[in-house]
């Protein structure tokens, strides 16, 4: 249990091989969570997230070093899309281009957005765990995309902040559509650019129809000239102040945890459909019989179901 | 089972009907698709995926609009991103702006991404068994989005195009990351916008590394002045005929068909879970046990675990 006291008192390196092993699922990493859970639930989660080139990244570490620089300990998990079929960053670890890397408050972290055979977010909610237990004040989730993985990533999160920017052409409405319960606060970045305001406007529109007490803010923001970063700092905290009033902080993770549970309980299946119970002979032959038109997958799914609850 | 004559006699308004059973979980419907299953397998699908604002919805009218020109009969189905948890589009489904709407040739249909509690493209797979057996000779499947929404529908796909677009900043690093294993034809859709050939360049560096019989070609295309499509579409049809000829079709419907697989066998662990075993009060007070520290969420997923195999 070396590795458990070290991450105890705060030890960079510690996290970070703690990550790696709950990456790589180590079981070692889950037993140290588990002897250490109780000290989890400091930490507030922060989800950055929104399309691709709304710059996201730079806004997050803007945020972070105003945060930084009031003393605080912050932690940045950088989710990147990975192959889908090996499971694995093809391309490595981005690295993340920062003058962050160098400041001993914060600790900067890029991961994939998925597991093996379907696991999405598993990692990602073990590596806020551990950087909870290791002290961070704050931990920032920055996910490209739209849909399915920023959704996962979401269910993480205590605030989510939407970075859009102008000039995303017809597919707004759809973004629209997807994320207006997704984003706590909204930011429109690039917003020196054509188009800036009238997103904005956009945006205040689609959220109309909330009807939530809290009513997202929607903030004009430029971050590489840090213009915007204090009055977007100001909004996540008045959304913590709401949430925390008004007892929503707990309701939100409360259904966090059972979004998490719910993952868990499918990974754990999946685990013994293809690790344990050496159902994959049975799958890859019925996969094959679905294509020959020997079975359909309804009746398929049946099959396997029985023999799972057979063991 | 009048609709089922129906669908095979290719009424379009029984396809629109069994769609919207699918999406509603109707057993029925299913058990319609079970009946004409060895009617499927003649659709050739295409998935156009790609990040937001690259045009994919024109770039998929053009490419449809050419194909059925030469008298093929033709559907597309466009994946919009959905409420994370309502599980439906918030807006209603988005109405496609198109003139083919008119087309007796083509079928269009909106559908969300995601369903109930985490399932994600059964509607979408049942869809396209239906637009199988109604007669469809392509399938085109649209879908918004860099990550896991766009990863699950192509998994229901024979080609995919990837739609890219200049201009997508830092976030080009982590998508093409993601995207390598997707792409069979790559498209730089807006290509007379600046730095459209240096995104095919970078894209072209990265599938350098691809070590599969299979190149991806990269187009540069204008989707609004109809450039580059009859090039794109001679890429779909070489890439087809490569799948055809090593046997390779083959193999990935049967990979298709085992995600399909593992998809349903999890969706109807979720149905035990939350509809029939009575788990879902279970798991909400275990939810609410591991915000207050009582359970780590590792224990909680063995416990729960324990109970569905008790049942």
């Amino acid at each position: 249990m070396e590795l458990a006291e070290r991450l105890l008192k705060g030890d960079r390196r510690a996290v970070a091989r703690l990550i790696s092993m709950v990456e790589n699922r180590e079981p070692e990493a889950f037993e140290i969570i588990k002897k250490l859970y109780s000290k989890t639930g400091n930490a507030y989660v922060i989800g950055i997230t929104g399309p691709p080139g709304a710059g996201k990244s730079t806004l997050t570490d803007k945020l972070v070093k105003k945060l930084s620089s009031k003393g605080k300990k912050i932690a940045i998990i950088a989710v990147d899309p990975t192959s889908p079929f090996t499971g694995g960053a093809i391309l490595g670890d981005r690295v993340r281009m920062s003058d962050l890397n160098t400041n001993p408050n914060v600790f900067i972290r890029s991961m994939g957005a998925r597991g093996h055979l379907g696991g999405v977010s598993k990692a990602t909610q073990g590596a806020i765990k551990i950087l909870d237990i290791y002290g961070a004040d704050y931990i920032f989730i920055e996910t490209v995309g739209v849909g399915q993985s920023e959704i996962d990533i979401v269910k993480t999160c205590d605030t989510t902040v939407m970075v859009m920017v102008p000039g995303l052409g017809d597919d707004i409405q759809a973004i629209k559509a997807g994320v207006m319960e997704i984003g706590d606060v909204f930011a429109v970045n690039k917003a020196d650019r054509d188009g800036a305001k009238r997103t904005a406007r956009e945006i205040d529109m689609v959220l109309d129809f909330n009807k939530s007490d809290w009513r997202p803010p929607v903030e004009l923001v430029v971050a590489v000239e840090n213009k915007g970063i204090d009055e977007l700092l100001e909004h996540i905290q008045k959304h913590r102040e709401y949430l925390e009033s008004t007892g929503k902080l707990i309701e939100r993770r409360i259904r966090n945890s059972k979004f998490e549970l719910i993952d868990l309980v499918q990974q754990k299946l999946m685990s013994i459909l293809f690790d344990k119970s050496n159902k994959e002979e049975l799958i890859n032959k019925l996969s094959k019989d679905i294509v020959d038109k020997i079975i359909d997958p309804y009746t398929a799914t049946e099959r396997i179901f029985n023999e799972i609850k057979m063991d």
